[in-house]
């Protein structure tokens, strides 16, 4: 008999696990179109983030664990203690894959229990169910690296049980606290990183959640062959347009970012970076690993086929980290006025380790350079302040609450964030679609729900015209196609990929779907968070105000989106002309 | 000829300075009022709090400089750093009495000078105009008190010259920095406390503004025989209805406020304070003085006849504070588990000079006990914590940003705020009626809008019944007839006071205004205010989830004014059947 997928439900505050079947209603959602429902059914929008009434909610996309190519990313969410709002943040690693096979739809954890400061839990997740267990005192205060290999030995039947710990942040609390998962190695280089939900796993007081699936498989398909072929004609697609994110990982974006303008230069100030840029990009990220023995084309999950990731060695071969991305290289380069890769690769490892958002950190770390808190361009300096974290003093817990925190701390109001949450990588004046996804979206400063690269649908990223259309699309496919399943962000969106997402839906759970139906699930997706959003009181638009009247050199140009584009990038009754024609 | 009313534009940019004539729509607004109209009129919402487009501004009431009693309230304005919304905070001092004299409706401070973090300006306001200087280095990091007199004696002409300064919390642009202002002594015990406005003053770069009128005084009236003849039977009876407030302060009600169940005990965690609240009333604040030399029965302002303030002096009958008030008393007190008036006085002190809110800085302080920062009770520890301010480390930043901020960054989630401002010492399930007021005010946690205080309306402050009606007449009375006008909180709102006002301003104005004709200009005051707020994103209810779910002894009842009656608090097309009729 067809195993059920069920939903697991923690209650720290009484210390009980529950397990029951998975409603009919969400057999075809799951990842981030899950947690929002289940939030909206479940929660007080208005609760607070680390209080007891937030749900931390580890959702499996639809495809976890299946043979679709790239399709093993696990989402987690709960109300985001950065922005307030609706918050789902997906990772790599096996974890995905694993939960997916032991037909797990979701795992919610809830309540509050009432221990020290000091004391926390570890959860052990196999097929036998669900063990809350005292955390041993080895791993309290300890970064993400050694309490994952400490729990995988100490917890894990199988050398590929996956681990989801918090570093210091988490135990701190602190905003911008990520949730590090080991990657395939067992290296906590993937990271559930934005939106601050190691601060919700801390508030639950849960140090580490160690899954193993014992080899268990119970996948089942409603038409095999028909996923499998699917599978296989994907992943050809997908191998192929990899090929230069397999060859220089995301880093491939700072030439093309730099050339466009928007790359962020001393905490958003200019747009390029001379001939600096060079010495941080992709295509040298290649060589000095080829050079020292670090690696690329390396693969974040299994079953992924682009294998964009990277480990970076030191001159002497020895691990710095794993996963450096653009977002980090440009934010602690360019950003922070550092074209040291080697620094660089050992501030993502701080921010992997300490568990902190990488992203809202290297901002924060901007921050600090023209607030004088340290020099531009300062190493040492950079790596002592980022230190400050571990030790968890007043200045780490600043850090560790990420950019909006800083500045606000620091009087500073040029500060690259919206709704609470720094943005990426991409100024929104040289990147105008993507600036119009951070100031919309539903998660505040985010480039993966909607990020119009350059060149992305034949639409200048300078002008402001067709942007609004172009990012109403890309927020509904992100939302559902990608972001629900499982899929990594670099199958799609695109209209390439659109029928594989609706061929493999169809076939797994022998529905009968159209292109039209995937859209609309995204639509409604995005209607769940903004639904939330707002009896949260998280207003819909936000923009910094430096990015509006402060033009960045060299192209001196503001974001300048209208405003009534942008309200109607979620006002679904409102047709954009570009919508259907766009062909990106 | 009569001189006209103007308004003066300094412009911190460019370093200029303008003068033009008030406009007519202007005439009947004043403090309050004039602040969000010129906010509505002037700024973009969504402004940077701290950036260049956020506009400072010194407004008079409509009485001030007049011989009405208790009329002497200066309003200063921006838009809120603590709650991003439309912000009015008043003090006391003859700032307002000069300000009127001289026929100064507004002083609108606008931009940012592009200099040095140590640069910083000093304005001096004259009947010949007003000078931008350069701040001289002896006050540059310095605190409040010490600012003042220096700056008094160098920039002012008379004995009675007053000074609005920032001290170092201001200086760094933190979040709960105040404006302080000089008393009629000239020692800086009179704040513009709430809301963050020394941080607005700082990033405008100015560290203090003399104001001396020179002893000149332009003001006229319509009816000047109506204005005396009202001024004198309005001072009998607030002369008589203020004896208890004369004899104690405001501190008189920390026995009803204690005797109700809602005073703020550790953190907001009980209501009552055994029999401990006895030794920080207002009546011990009395003997104290009697016994020491101290003041009780000082007036804060030319023409006060309640004269409710003090001077704490130490046991040597040394000078330690002024202004010693019931939220102070009770939040460095019963919430921090301190029962020790020197204590409590000497971190009064701390706030004052070091320029920030003592109530958001307490309620922070009751946080830090609670997270662990400080043992309850730690009288060393408490006035050490406070000392990071003057120091300006990070934790002392962090501090100076106030309760929301500091509870976010030490990881706590129960924190008495609303909208970004620290509730002032009523515990809202005591004090429902001002409960509904916090989580509705346009202002943020704040008790000076609408403060039912126990007993008022003849509404027993546990009931959630008739609270909402109540609230309403409050808060429109307390925009217009209180904060517009220049009038003292203590002057009412209340019936008996309310034809006072009419009469008062008709005969200055020589207008025919009714009861009806001023109710309405508050309800107006604060649609202009919720119009502002809404613009900039701020939501139009927040309750702190603690608030809701963790009954409080001894009552044990929880904060459950219903959502649909504080909705139609601000809902003016909606009538409570108690609007007419309450008896307030």
């Amino acid at each position: 008999m067809e195993k059920m997928e069920k939903i697991y439900r923690v209650n720290m505050t009484d210390q009980t696990v529950s397990v029951e079947p998975t409603p009919e209603c969400y057999r075809l959602i799951g990842g981030r179109a899950l947690i929002t429902q289940i939030m909206n059914e479940e929660m007080d929008p208005q609760c607070h983030p680390i209080g007891p009434n937030n749900k931390l909610i580890i959702a499996t996309g639809l495809f976890n664990g299946t043979t679709a190519p790239c399709s093993g990313r696990i989402s987690i969410g709960a109300k985001s203690p950065l922005t307030n709002g609706s918050k789902e943040s997906n990772a790599g690693g096996p974890t995905g894959t694993m939960l997916g096979r032991m037909k797990i739809k979701a795992i919610i954890i809830e309540g509050l229990p009432k221990v020290g400061e000091d004391d926390f839990f570890v959860l052990r997740v196999t097929p036998a169910g669900i063990e809350i267990l005292p955390a041993p005192q080895e791993i309290i205060g300890k970064g993400c690296y050694e309490t994952a290999r400490y729990c995988k030995k100490k917890y894990g039947y199988s050398h590929t049980a996956s681990v989801l710990t918090i570093g210091q942040a988490g135990e701190m609390r602190a905003t911008a606290a990520c949730i590090s998962l080991t990657n395939m190695e067992g290296d906590t280089s993937r990271q559930a990183g934005r939106g601050g939900l190691g601060a919700v796993m801390g508030s639950k007081k849960i140090k580490a959640i160690v899954i193993d699936n014992r080899g268990e498989n119970h996948i089942t398909y409603a038409d095999p062959k028909a996923y499998r072929d699917a599978s296989y004609r994907l992943a050809k697609i997908v191998n192929k347009a990899g090929k230069g994110l397999n060859a220089y990982g995301t880093a491939v974006l700072v030439t093309p970012i730099n050339n466009v303008g928007g790359l962020p230069v001393r905490n958003f100030s200019e747009g390029t970076w001379d001939d600096r840029f060079k010495k941080i990009t992709g295509q040298e990220l290649h060589r000095l690993a080829d050079e020292r023995g670090g690696q690329w084309g390396h693969s974040c999950h299994p079953g992924c086929c682009i294998a964009c990731s990277n480990v970076v060695a030191d001159k002497d071969g020895e691990y710095v980290t794993g996963s450096l991305e653009f977002e980090t290289v440009a934010l602690f380069g360019s950003n922070c006025d550092i074209d040291d890769l080697d620094c660089i690769a050992r501030c993502d490892y701080k921010c992997d380790d300490y568990g902190v958002d990488s992203i809202d950190t290297s901002v924060a770390a901007g921050i600090a350079m023209e607030a004088g808190v340290i020099e531009w361009g300062d190493k040492e300096g950079l790596e002592a302040f980022l230190d400050e974290m571990g030790k968890k003093t007043p200045l780490g817990r600043v850090i560790a609450c990420g950019a909006a925190t800083f500045g606000k701390v620091f009087g500073q109001w040029r500060v690259s964030q919206t709704k609470g949450q720094a943005t990426a990588a991409y100024d929104p004046r040289g990147c105008k679609g993507t600036g119009a996804t951070y100031a919309t979206s539903t998660m505040g400063g985010d480039h993966t729900v909607g990020n119009a690269l350059p060149g992305r649908g034949g639409i200048d990223p300078h002008s402001t015209e067709k942007q609004a259309g172009l990012i109403r699309n890309l927020q509904a496919y992100s939302a559902y196609m990608i972001d629900s399943t499982g899929w990594c962000l670099f199958v799609g969106p695109s209209f390439t990929k659109l029928p594989f997402a609706v061929e493999l839906i169809n076939a797994k759970y022998g529905t009968s779907l159209t292109e039209k139906d995937v859209y609309k699930m995204g639509i409604e997706t995005l209607k769940n968070e903004i639904k939330f959003n707002r009896a949260a009181g998280v207003p819909d638009i936000d923009i910094p105000e430096f990015e509006k009247v402060e033009p960045l050199p060299p192209h001196n140009d503001v974001f300048n989106v209208s405003m009534e584009d942008m309200k109607n990038i979620h006002n679904f009754d409102y047709e954009f002309p570009e919508e259907k024609t766009t062909d990106w």
